[in-house]
């Protein structure tokens, strides 16, 4: 089933019509407390008219759990959802996964509408269908594969965010631009995230469009899906190292961070000019997001947070996704602890 | 994905060569502390050779909730458990039932297989992918459809069960037959579930292949599969009634009675000729279960329970899948309450 994607610039307008357009029995909406305030009045009309309970979590991370997900469920089961309701999810990449895994699993699964609010919830978490909760300190253990009927991108509830968030989602939009295609970089160089609202929202639409077709073609990551993760075995890695440091990084600032590494790589183990490092590294890591702090005795540490990634399975080496050239990616492709020093000591001199 | 249906009279042996079919990383068992003591023991020696961690749930329906699934979670992610490991479910429909779940959710779904070692779960949940746990009081409110890669069918758990729990499972069984085929159905009016159990093992066995085929066709009872729920909708709503009446029956009394509702209906709404409520009521009703004692004036009650099915749409009707002979299932026949008080008038006089 493909997700419907609406554009808008007026979220009240399009989530009315997308309303229309689809039988359901009761209406549901989920939101967190920041979301609550900031973004929900724009289509409280409509909830008024549809009688909608709206269902709120804490914001942040560390909510996106069971006790939350158990509670959504609650709130569903006493509202009366019938296999046929329809749950709409208002807000980051945290209300989305986990709205997203309670409408898969009430009464073995019920629609959803994604109506992200931030724009790495938009880029990274609002197609796709990868649903989820954190468990036992672990991001995403537990969820499912189930694509939302439908997504409404506005740049509304984008207007205000900070400039971090705005950098954070950004970095997402560089990876699928450079697993894309040329012509699709090359506009997210020539675009400044932080001054040029129009042009990233343009970009953001691009973006949520080109991973939709990506999944519709491996919904559970069997295969293609997998180059979605260009970037993500280093940045995560970085982003986990960083945490532990008690110097966070947001996903944003470490998965930039991780495709320097991934197109060093790409250099080295493939066939991605030697150009393309500076390109990157001038134009987009640079100029918006600060380097990972690391030394020589760090990488042994480094490249074992890469190792414990779950798309891993030989010991001893890395799956890394690398670029036969930009918009030509390649998955897969398994490298020595030895190859990956290489490559963190060129980072480290380029930094 | 289909189900690979194996029927052994070697469980060990079975299971071990269907263990060497499957690449994975790693082992777990899941199973209720009934079935620990007396089934496990059988293929102890094969859980020794792959150092498999056994999980042990409390047995009982009233065990199949959240805290036993985070349990499972828990078990699963402490021990290691990647997106390539298997988990072998062994029990009851509760054990396949939650095990499944947990299989579906952990990590987005691994891979599944299911020993079931009662008549009942063997017929009713070891194939078809139905997964759920109960919550807020509510049966299989949440869940998921995720398919076992594997089913292990033997007589060797079935072999002391009480004659309760085989009769339970007969019921289920003579549904299948009864949607399937006239000849399936005549075999079935011929066998004695309590005294012939190679008879009754080659009917568990061709209703599961059944029910196997019905599900591959419509996965997730978008239509089709609908037919599975023959006698279901009187019989939900009797089990329920009796369960208020602090005289619980089992699942398949209380289906038993619904499919002679359902047989009536079938011969006052569609073609199914009248000898046929006959044969029913006095080849299987009188001979194995005991009636349900409802007077006139609790019709109303059982109308209403009815009603509340989650296959409803439209307030006022209860649909029902009724024969338009034995064979030929059809579903979505909705009835009124005035149609259904007629049947349950003649179901007392023939009680």
């Amino acid at each position: 089933m493909d997700t419907r994607i609406t554009v808008t610039h007026d979220l009240l307008a399009a989530l009315e019509q997308e309303l229309q357009q689809v039988d359901f029995s009761s209406l549901f909406l989920l939101t967190d407390t920041n979301v609550e305030r900031c973004v929900l009045p724009l289509i409280e009309p409509l909830l008024k008219k549809y009688n909608t309970p709206v269902i709120v979590i804490e914001a942040g991370e560390e909510h996106k759990n069971i006790d939350s997900l158990t509670r959504i469920w609650q709130a569903l089961s006493e509202g009366g959802a019938t296999r046929s309701s329809l749950l709409v999810n208002l807000g980051g990449g945290v209300i989305t996964d986990i709205g997203g895994f309670a409408a898969a699993t009430f009464k073995r699964g019920i629609r959803y509408v994604n109506i992200p609010t931030t724009v790495l919830g938009t880029v990274d978490a609002s197609v796709g269908g990868k649903t989820a909760v954190d468990f036992m300190g672990l991001k995403n253990e537990i969820g499912a594969f189930h694509k939302p009927i439908a997504v409404i991108l506005s740049p509304q509830p984008l207007s205000t965010l900070p400039r971090t968030e705005v950098l954070s989602g950004f970095a997402e939009i560089v990876k699928n631009s450079l697993i894309s295609s040329e012509e699709f970089y090359n506009r997210t160089l020539l675009t400044d995230p932080c001054e040029e609202p129009e042009k990233l929202f343009s970009l953001i639409e691009e973006s949520v469009r080109f991973k939709e077709r990506i999944t519709i073609e491996d919904p559970t990551e069997k295969g293609l899906r997998k180059i979605l993760n260009f970037g993500h075995t280093a940045g995560h890695a970085f982003e986990s190292w960083m945490l532990k440091r008690a110097t966070p990084v947001t996903h944003g600032e470490a998965v930039a961070n991780g495709m320097l590494v991934a197109i060093i790589l790409s250099h080295l183990h493939s066939s991605l000019p030697s150009e393309q490092i500076h390109i990157y590294s001038q134009n987009i890591l640079k100029r918006y997001y600060r380097p990972i702090p690391f030394g020589c005795k760090d990488q042994d540490e480094l490249i074992r947070l890469m190792s414990h990634d779950k798309k891993n399975r030989t010991p001893g080496e890395v799956n890394f996704v690398l670029l036969e050239a930009v918009g030509s990616p390649i998955i897969d492709r398994p490298l020595t602890p030895a190859d990956i020093r290489v490559a963190l000591d060129i980072y480290s001199d380029l930094r």
